[in-house]
């Protein structure tokens, strides 16, 4: 309901691409950063700029919060609980599963109504049909706040624990890091042999984007937990030991591969070198 | 050419396939397998057995070797290197880039035609659109056995250095691994809040597909040698600390991020801490 009052509490390149985004689309927004310079352009946009976090939240409906970390939300939230109370709190500061479990508990002694968020966006995406966040906390503060936060990107509601945003989120930034990590290595690999890595992008992306499926059959055999067929642990230790020298002999560390590599050695190790590679997920879980 | 023979050596799951493909497509194809048993469904099926390695090359135009693995090519064919004179070898066994070269500049010092290659294919692939070889070595090898390589999948060729099909399989592999420990992370740390695999697969194929293209932004950045913007390496630092403290936290092992971590808190530790974390590709060379 663009007649909601929102407050983004936080002016970086996130803060601002979402108050920019809610501006356009009709809603009444306050503004605070700690260094007040970065709020003037939005002033000028026609945000409305508070002096304190306490002013900003009197002013709204909805306090968006978009700090830089767990410690800096709560500094800022703790002392203007009082404030806080009648308004819909969003915090899509990343934090992680356990810190957002911890600022829903707090914000549940206080009295306060809390949704715990996630962006899988960069701030340019804002507002168009890549942007995407997740939300998990209180049910009704997603339901109060859902149309305005759907103007930034889609708005999916994870459940009532609030750390399942945060768990998601970070669950699926460390594939893309890992597969981030790979394309580093690959294109260090190419370069030795004088392939730039613009060229190796794009292989790198041909051949992932085709494979990427794979992980549907990967899941199949976690969830059914039947490791007795498909690619075996020393078919996998040993392709995985040959990339593994490969690139050593180009050159290039191959590092980010040895944790995998250990895996493998320690399923081998115990008796399991014929089974299904994909336990290793299993072997995962910290005793 | 269909009127062309081909031998395969090696009736793996591989050859068995790359046999019945050429075999469908009209070629005159003989086969030889340590186990003889092997080749008996090949044999029925219209393909001739051979009783040796030396035979099935005597018989052919094309020998193409499928073996285990390198020590394997070597232990076949360097007894019958006289019957290979005037054949063109062309081997698909998964070695490295240097046992590649190692064997291409054994073929040259015998005075054979060798090309090396690599399989980007599993063997229900062979013959699909998805199928895709890469070759390099002998520029001759590679027109003369073309077509008949063509019916088993794309056939690229990489250029004259025999280790280059190998190494760009390696580097598109390493991706690839990388990628797949990403993926079981993820399953790991959702199912602690009972996600099942299968869901966390959807989630991450789509995220990882959109986020894919960024490789290329970060290639520029690779090959411009420019890491003055982008995303800093102590933000990046900040971020995959608070994914390995997550995943902890749920009870997932976090060694598969451990080794970017390193790198980033290198690079920061010698004053690079605000240059875009991309530079982590060259950080990979070994001194």
């Amino acid at each position: 309901m663009p007649n909601q009052t929102v407050a983004v509490l936080g002016l970086g390149a996130m803060g601002s691409a979402i108050t920019a985004r809610l501006r356009d689309t009709g809603y009444d927004t306050v503004v605070w950063n700690r260094t007040a310079a970065k709020a003037a352009p939005h002033a000028e946009a026609g945000s409305r700029a508070a002096a304190t976090v306490a002013e900003a939240a009197e002013l709204s409906d909805i306090v968006l919060v978009v700090l830089f970390d767990h410690a800096s939300v709560r500094e800022h939230l703790e002392p203007i609980a009082a404030d806080l109370k009648g308004k819909t709190v969003v915090n899509v500061t990343t934090t992680t599963p356990n810190e957002a479990r911890s600022t829903a508990a707090w914000a549940a002694e206080q009295g306060l109504t809390y949704l715990d968020g996630a962006i899988m966006a960069t701030p340019d995406m804002i507002g168009t049909p890549y942007s995407r966040f997740l939300y998990s906390g209180d049910r009704g503060a997603y339901d109060t706040a859902r149309e305005a936060l759907e103007t930034l990107g889609a708005a999916d509601y994870e459940g009532e624990d609030a750390g399942l945003a945060s768990l998601k989120d970070m669950a699926l930034l460390t594939a893309m890091y890992q597969m981030f990590s790979g394309f580093m290595q690959a294109a260090a690999m190419m370069r030795t042999v004088g392939v730039p890595a613009s060229q190796t992008a794009g292989e790198v992306a041909g051949w992932l984007g085709a494979i990427l499926p794979h992980t549907e059959s990967f899941a199949a055999v976690i969830d059914d937990r039947d490791f007795s067929a498909g690619q075996s642990v020393d078919f996998t230790r040993a392709a995985v030991g040959s990339l593994i020298t490969a690139s050593r002999e180009q050159g290039v560390s191959a590092d980010f591969l040895e944790p995998l590599l250990s895996r493998l050695d320690e399923l081998s190790a115990t008796g399991r070198g014929g089974v299904n590679w994909v336990s290793v997920n299993e072997q995962l879980a910290i005793g």
